[in-house]
């Protein structure tokens, strides 16, 4: 593995994805607007409805056209049979360099204040993310594409932070946004199974450069209209419903190691519905131990011994708690 | 959710298909023709082989484009694991308005009598169902496409009937036909089991501008040579071995009750192979119970509470007894 | 069944995906490279990374595009979750005309020889295989595409051997290659479950124009370093965690005497992973009984009947010994 191949611009391999997005607006029920300075803005499911389907190619926009999100009609799980399967080609850079909701956006105050967690390509054209220091991967795409986990479009001063930050007028920008709550939404989130497993394997100090492949899948979860109800269930289809298969260069006992400290059950706070949790801490998102953000089940196959370790387990009955 | 994006033409969405669907025809086997008016006619598996790929795309063609049909390598169903899963976009417009099988196609007498099931984009172009009223659509396209269950091309009376009801030249019309006995009719009939689920839920009163989104899967079916067998085992793939996850808005006890008013199993014939049923009642379709015809495990998540109920059971006996 | 539609050109079939393979090089962490005489060079796995996704799309390459290979959440293997489905519409072209790696292609001597098994649509071009006197194919294409089990590019006597057998210049050849003990090579042969099927049926005198269609499942085997380790992980896949269902025409008798030849169990050697039996073997290849190399379980599909026919089983203790 001598030879390092020209990594794509992730925004360039989007943009035909996007366009598709908004040219079906009409199928997906998704709504195409002209915002601040002309940036496209796209409303998947906050005042219009969406649809998973949606949100299945939201998932892939997020994924910068680098893998496929699909739908299959049966999972490990009895009672919630519809899943996701996620298959990244190059999974670091889909998953973390784009798909992570890494990049936070705020502006305003009071009333007037908007936040939302940017995820998709355009982050890796900004870089203000330190992680991007570690990826080794900048795009300098002509146009890109950002999407908020949000039920409110973005203000005039988001849209400027991000032509700022990318080099871009605003006019070729897009912002897709969803809320949590939205079908469009949810499956979005869901489709972060591989994303999340990755986050974690980074957090644990896993050369991300030795991930060379991953695979993964998730229970659909079922929307719920109260923010911390959806996103409890799009954390539980993950954390307790989630599973994923790491391909990964190096010695087998890190590649042990990394498989022992992946899963969800490793945390001190698993064994709840995450909205429970969430409760128990006051709504305090990082007093949670990160370490609950992975999937149940993992599967790490050392490449060079061609030795697989698996460690965590699906809980069924979690998933039937936070779902019900 | 009070933006009410514009819909989409129906035909227009599904034309891209047929046209590939025609270009591919030595790929699945099948035979393009030109018919009364210059009328394109293509079988699918009446004396041609077809293939199961056919009749996916053939099911994709009868959900307008707003549809996913996959070939799944296993669901729930232990003898029969492989599967189709159908994910519907807008599943009201792509099931009601274009797939379900409502306008009775019917010309001459005796030796000369036609009689055939148009399903597909066309029926939204003619309206002539009374189901239309209801569904609040109209298309006004340049071209149209209509699926037909049987095994002869349409002759010149009813390419004559779909033209003057659609208000296009006959060269302008597309039909594709093929016998529930073969593998692309088989096929494209069991990727109804959204499709019937959802017209239980139009007899069942409930209002369909409040199915939101719905997936389905059933197991593909073998085809057998005799229709009533044939027609039987597609039946049953649906009734005993299909399942569907609605999403619905409204109120939660309306959702509860669409849930266990909708399987198969609330039908008093439910419990034998439907050829069986079907001789029961002498070949009379219209004495079997209506109810009969429905998935038989369903989940209805009621969007505005975030809850799902979920009703009836899959009988993998009775799907092996029919497919034996 | 009395139209006989023309054959596509299966080379023609398959350059889109070619050419799109070599567009999506960075994505898929593959190199293009100029080779001997001009011809197109592909390193999918030996060189560079590669992916699953890499190895997913050399499966639908060496498919002529007459195929889709889809990466599905769960299987009926506990252990091994992700799994290839294979779903042909034209399964003896697809797979025996074009997948099976039937051209034995040497070049060379002692340090300097060369040797790989061609596999793809560009065998039809070249026909130097007595299986295409039965086949009664052949493809005269305006450009070929052949792929390669192997580690090394092909050396200029090969890509002469092959313009030769082809007909066609260098220039318009395009080799892929890939050794066994990649992720693209692993995933592309686990994707010949349904082509393993399909050349035991030949062997066995089951006459090919009488398989109408067919599809196939396996588990994504992990790849090992060892050559060995990697070519028993792929046989294993297929031969103790396989499933294909086969549709035939023709007698009853002949379909369930096929269902019952057909399996691997039937072999004197079933039992172990293929990595043992190729050992006490001393790695004579030809002193394996042939009857092994075969899906788990199979479902031959009587059309004239209807009736199915089953025998086999899946190994799942075998899977997890030899992917362990």
């Amino acid at each position: 593995m001598t030879d390092t191949p020209r990594r794509p611009s992730i925004n360039t391999l989007a943009m035909p994805l996007v366009d598709k997005f908004a040219a079906d607006a009409a199928l997906l029920r998704v709504s195409v607007t002209s915002g601040p300075g002309g940036a496209r803005i796209i409303d998947a499911g906050s005042r219009v409805p969406g649809s998973i389907e949606a949100g299945r190619r939201l998932a892939e926009i997020c994924l910068a056209g680098l893998a496929t999100v699909a739908l299959a009609p049966a999972g490990p799980l009895a009672h919630w049979p519809f899943s996701l399967v996620v298959h990244a080609a190059d999974p670091v850079l889909a998953c973390l360099a784009s798909q992570y909701a890494g990049w936070s956006l705020s502006a305003g105050k009071g009333k007037e204040a908007y936040f939302a967690l940017g995820s998709g390509p355009g982050r890796a054209a900004a870089r203000v993310e330190p992680l991007f220091e570690e990826l080794h991967y900048h795009d300098a795409p002509q146009s890109a594409v950002l999407v908020l986990e949000t039920g409110a479009p973005p203000p005039r001063a988001i849209v400027d932070k991000v032509a700022q930050a990318t080099g871009l007028p605003a006019d070729r920008l897009t912002f897709i946004y969803a809320p949590t709550q939205s079908l469009a939404g949810s499956t979005q989130v869901v489709a972060r199974v591989l994303e999340v497993g990755l986050h974690k394997v980074h957090t644990l100090g896993f050369p991300l450069e030795r991930v060379v492949d991953g695979i993964g899948s998730a229970p659909l979860a079922p929307p719920a209209p109260d923010f911390v109800k959806a996103m409890g269930r799009t954390n539980d289809a993950i954390i307790y419903g989630g599973r994923i298969q790491l391909f990964v260069s190096g010695p087998d006992g890190e590649a042990r190691d990394l498989a022992e400290a992946l899963p969800s059950s490793t945390s001190r706070d698993h064994g709840a519905p995450f909205a429970d949790i969430f409760g128990r801490f006051k709504g305090d998102f990082y007093a949670i131990d990160p370490h609950l953000f992975s999937p149940a089940e993992v599967i790490v196959t050392a490449l060079d011994s061609g030795r697989s370790y698996r460690a965590g387990r699906l809980a069924p009955d979690l998933v039937d708690a936070s779902f019900a």
